[in-house]
């Protein structure tokens, strides 16, 4: 089915179902936008009016509209969508574009109405974007069935958006300053093709260099995360994703009705899926706009070219905080410079042309820098000035460009073209560049001002030289380009199944905790398709803690080393059991009552011997009738860290790892990760917290077992992965000893969700 | 000499001296802005070669230009400046600024001719802006010294910058999107007027709501967090600083030669000068447009009224990161949102009117949504769209404000005009507000978009409603109006001296400490002025450490308790001093070159008896020639802080307090505060570190003795004020008994300067 997708941006053959000849109309907007945006396959408006639109014949219906045919664009009321739809599919139609809203958004009648329109596209085998979208355009073919007035200029930045007015609104801001664009799809409520299908409608197209994703909610979270791991080095992505926040969560809900996130799970997935996260639709095009058109630098130092110091400063104040540093000139580099710059010039970096630099002198200095080794990346700054015209400066930064940064070939790599279906690439935009030469070098543009400077911005983001308004923004472009950098070549991430797990044993521990899901509580078949199952009734279920001893049977099913302990519920009990595990030992309070232990007294520690241990347990099992306790070795000091899971609607399972204890509330410095996880992403999670600092080892303390904890993070990944049942597990305190002692896991809690379907 | 400031602003007769009648040059620029931009005084083109510019006569000479005349612009070359300068000072001018560049930013001759300068204003007590410096403007006299193209409209917002290449690209961006602007004021190398007195030329100016600081240096520090101080609550102070990181600081040295300050340095002065702290230019315009237009709000309940759910959805995210939250909206106010809204509007918050209201539809929803008592602030969020014109839609926001955000009234208060000098108050501009009236609430506007907005942000912005790109920058703006609100009511931070210090005592210490230094140890006179001679040769020094019982000793005379102890060179000696102190003691190594007692295993603790002592003394000296060991009382276990100060070049003595031990380097969790401190100070830094936290009892840990710690914190803090030699101080740990036990300095550090002049 994904093949088909790209019919959606390269169909020959197009309906407009309800086209009117009403110039006030948004469906004679699209008749419209087809004709005049130049799309080179015939156009077929459909109205059971008949007449002409825009000197196109109009079909009274969609089955008389002649071949070729791929695209139908739907824009008739919401009652009528289901029955034509169907004939579509009769048609032959191989995709649709449903534009009415009034679905799922406008209450339970709706979602029936957009219900039926999946099952209609299934049994038709026809992919469905919308309904209550805009449309979607691709500039360099071109096409565009939405309503929006003006299309971009072709570009390299393709743009999924749940919302369609978000995608107007970027239009509109694309228009006023040159920057261009791919293909823009807007999905709407997404019934059918969702964000991680737009991924897919962008991925092959060569003309796409970098895929911007607005998104609302993320309801088949793993399914955008796989699809979004496999093309992220290929093509960079950038995430804005609201209702992040609860009120962004509650303002997304009136509006999609989509499930969103907590921002933990959300973040932890963006990392599993090498997104590029932003916060902001300003930032998202800021960022997209270098990675359309710069290579990607080799190293972090920046060499800034200014004709005034303060932007300059405050550039290099964002470098810093961006991870970048500024670059040190090579003394012949500053001797060349001399000669291109004025006489006042201040030859270090940035180097500041003062007030006085003609235009040309841009052009000559940007080459000079670029040619120094230890340059990796270049901003130019410019403060406009009575002297110096705007427009030159631009000019002269461009023709520097060609030769610093971009490496322009005639047409698209031939291999990439091949994956495009029916019609050919456009001629109409057929310089390309080659994804990420490594030949050439970044280079941004900031100009501080507003009045004098709209031809220039222009220039710029024409020229391939993206252009910002303020310094800051320019440095966090270049480092956004050092972090994809980073991303695009960090390890493999995908996670590896262990072998030397007892899932059996963890099954029977599972089942003999009792409850009406333990009997169900392994995923059946495919676990993924368990998880997503789990997460859509999360928020329905009710979770039931295990008892201490099971919790401890079922994470020792999967190798994580557990305190040799016993349960008594008799004074006698403890004491044998305390004998014959060694003292000194620990007595733990198990009630069905009692989850925070330490809050009630509910631990007695170093009993040292029989008379201790009688002491204890008989303070502990006073007046808690059918309470017992639990008797365990008492392990060496170390290290308390936290390692917890739980399972996110969007996104399934996560880990947790930070320092333990008491801390674990007081710093809430943790790391999380969608589990399962490899070595890799659990000594990340590690290294990313004070904890990792500790094991470390920190003035004169010797350095925890990592290696223990890294094997531990996997196996309760691998646990709550295997089942989905688990909707929490906390390890706190995981004890590490010194390297090579290992570690404890001397609380272990385990919640279920206790529901027949899990 | 403040009020000698005003003249700047409000001169009754400018003389240009070295204007040219050539348009080329930007002496010319000058003249010609001071006529075109109507300057309502007499402009005197000076130049030695006479004639006429711009139908102004040219006098040959400062001494031939009659009266009146109170401000001078120069712009001859900079070897000519000093003998023109001492002319006007002949001449009687009052104020002068000098344009010309090659001053200290040129070398050290530049900087001998800069010194020269100021030795001549203060001869004829001139008060002197510049050099290198681009000149002032007041939007409402109107005048303008500088020779940037266009001058921006009157408003509301102070702009007081270093650089004078910032202020022509703020001016040019400004006039693009109709931001009015009250003063101007480009520094440059500030020999004379700088940074704080750009804040005392604009305190009293009735124009003014709103300071914004662009800085580089801040070399007298102290002076402008005491000036912005004294004026943050009457006006909000913006502040931006270039040069916090050390990139940035390069930048900064490379062009301007100024100090720069450390980040946390720098934060904590900001903080103590009630400023605003801003990263970007466009952050700094963002928050101060806002501050500039809008009345503080009275809470943080904000509802967003749209045509569009994602940018809301944005929006409502960046909210929450700021503090804010979303309004409940009355029942009342939906039904009568009903009646004004189209029919398939969403009417929660945010209140969605969907793709189809007409312009008039948020002119009355906004209306009602003001009169909500559960709403105190207000986001319009609008997507271009082909139904609704753009005009219109900016046209009924302003409309709405007009009720909502706005107290107009028909002149300037009058309180505020009367300490306007010289001049009256322009005519041209009679419409201004009283500051910050609570019967109004603010309202902000977003539109998404770029080529069809132009028209609809200068109708905004010049309408009173601050205009926004992105809805996260509307958030943002809405967030520094409640920062700015909270800062404005937060207690009064000015310390009070503490009177049962013994300050002879702690000099006797450091005397005794022996070295060239000591015998000046205590600051004489001004012990402020002693800080800022001592942070100016900060650099230049090498520091000492005192030993460990003279830095006891020192912090003990200002009343900071330390436990009892006593040094002894042999292990006779410690088995006495232990009998003495009581046992369990605790024996640290003192020996010259060792700091970190314990990476070298300096420290013995929990030694319980006199054979304990010998066989740990005996350890400890072994093979130490010299060394000796503290003998002290064990205290008892306790949540163990930091408790540091350090002197900045810029700000002077700053106090750290945070997580203790080994923590402190692991979580890096500290408050830094200028000092002295006030108790609330103390208060404040506690409650924003984990440490205070932890001190604040968790999970069953009873609370440490917090009263203790901000006592010990506030005598720290006077010691270090009192005695600039103490270059650094660490008590680490500090251990906190429980509440009512008090605190143990256990270990304390003291480095003090080793220089005569201190």
């Amino acid at each position: 089915m994904t093949q088909q997708l790209d019919y959606f941006f390269n169909p020959n053959g197009v309906a407009i179902i309800g086209a009117s000849a009403n110039p006030a109309k948004l469906s004679y907007g699209v008749v419209k936008n087809m004709k005049t945006h130049n799309y080179p396959g015939p156009i077929y408006p459909v109205n059971p009016k008949g007449g002409e639109i825009l000197g196109l014949p109009v079909y009274t219906g969609i089955l008389e509209v002649p071949d070729p045919l791929d695209l139908a664009v739907i824009m008739i009321p919401a009652p009528l969508v289901p029955g034509t739809l169907a004939q579509c599919g009769e048609r032959g139609v191989k995709v649709a574009i449903v534009i009415t809203g009034g679905f799922k958004e406008a209450g339970p009648e709706g979602a029936e109405l957009e219900a039926s329109l999946k099952r209609i596209a299934e049994q038709y085998r026809m992919r469905l974007i919308g309904p209550n979208c805009v449309g979607v355009m691709d500039t360099h073919l071109p096409l565009d069935t939405t309503f929006i007035t003006q299309m971009p200029e072709p570009g390299a930045i393709a743009f999924v958006s749940h919302s369609g007015a978000i995608c107007g609104g970027t239009t509109d801001w694309a228009i006023s300053v040159g920057v261009g664009y791919s293909r823009i799809a807007t999905l709407g409520n997404q019934v059918d093709v969702d964000i991680a299908d737009g991924l897919r409608m962008t991925e092959h197209d060569p003309h796409t260099k970098v895929i911007n994703i607005y998104a609302e909610g993320l309801p088949d979270g793993r399914d955008f995360v796989e699809a979004a791991a496999r093309i992220y080095r290929q093509k960079p992505i950038v995430l804005l994703k609201a209702g992040l926040t609860s009120a962004g969560t509650r303002a997304v809900a009136s509006h999609t009705g989509a499930l969103a996130g907590t921002e933990r799970a959300y973040r932890a997935a963006a990392h599993r899926a090498g997104a590029l996260v932003v916060d902001s639709l300003q930032q998202m095009n800021d960022v997209a706009m270098a990675l359309a058109t710069q290579p990607l630098p080799s190293g972090n130092r920046v060499v800034l070219l200014t004709n005034a110091g303060g932007p300059a400063a405050l550039a290099a104040d964002e470098l810093e905080r961006q991870g970048l540093v500024m670059a040190n000139l090579a003394e012949e580099t500053i001797a060349r410079l001399k000669a291109v710059t004025p006489r006042d010039a201040q030859l270090g970096n940035p180097v500041d042309m003062l007030g006085g630099p003609n235009a040309e002198m841009y052009d000559a200095a940007l080459r000079i820098l670029a040619e120094d080794p230890g340059v990796d990346m270049l901003m130019a700054l410019f403060v406009p000035q009575a002297i110096t015209p705007v427009g030159d400066v631009a000019r002269n930064i461009v023709k520097a460009a060609q030769v610093i940064s971009t490496d322009l070939v005639e047409s698209v790599p031939s291999d990439a073209a091949k994956s495009v279906p029916p019609y050919p690439a456009s001629a109409r935009y057929p310089v390309s560049r080659i994804p990420y030469s490594v030949s050439s070098k970044p280079l941004v543009a900031c100009m501080v001002g507003g009045a004098s400077i709209p031809e220039a911005v222009k220039l710029l983001n024409r020229g391939g030289v993206p252009f910002y308004r303020d310094p800051n923004r320019a440095a966090q472009a270049l480092g956004g380009l050092w972090a994809y950098k980073a991303l695009r070549e960090r390890p493999d991430l995908t996670p590896v199944p262990l072998a030397d797990v007892d899932r059996a044993a963890a099954r029977a521990a599972l089942v003999d905790a009792g409850g009406p899901g333990s009997g169900r509580a392994e995923g059946q078949g495919s676990s993924e398709a368990g998880e997503r199952e789990a997460g859509s009734v999360r928020s329905a279920i009710a979770n039931r803690f295990l008892d201490a001893e099971t919790a401890a049977r079922v994470v020792a099913a999967y190798g994580v080393r557990v305190p040799v302990s016993g349960v008594a519920g008799t004074v006698s009990g403890a004491v044998m059991l305390a004998e014959r595990s060694g003292y000194p030992v620990v007595l733990k309070l198990i009630a069905p009552d009692v989850v925070h232990k330490l809050d009630v007294g509910g631990i007695a520690l170093d009993l040292r011997d029989a008379d201790a241990v009688r002491a204890a347990c008989a303070r502990l099992l006073a007046e808690r009738p059918g309470a017992r306790v639990m008797v365990q070795q008492m392990i060496p000091q170390g290290i308390e860290v936290i390692l917890g899971a739980q399972r996110d609607a969007q996104f399934g399972p996560l880990l947790m790892f930070g320092l333990g204890g008491i801390y674990v509330e007081v710093f809430k410095d943790v790391a999380f990760r969608l589990a399962p996880l490899c070595a890799q992403d659990a000594r990340d999670m590690i290294a990313e917290t004070a904890a990792g600092k500790l094991l470390a080892g920190v003035r004169g303390q010797p350095p925890g077992d990592v290696v223990a904890v890294v094997d531990t993070l996997l196996r309760v990944g691998q646990l709550v992965h295997d089942f989905p049942c688990i909707a929490e597990l906390d390890i706190n305190p995981l004890i590490v000893g010194k390297a090579g002692e290992g570690v404890w896991a001397v609380d272990v809690r385990i919640a279920v969700t206790d529901t027949p379907e899990d």
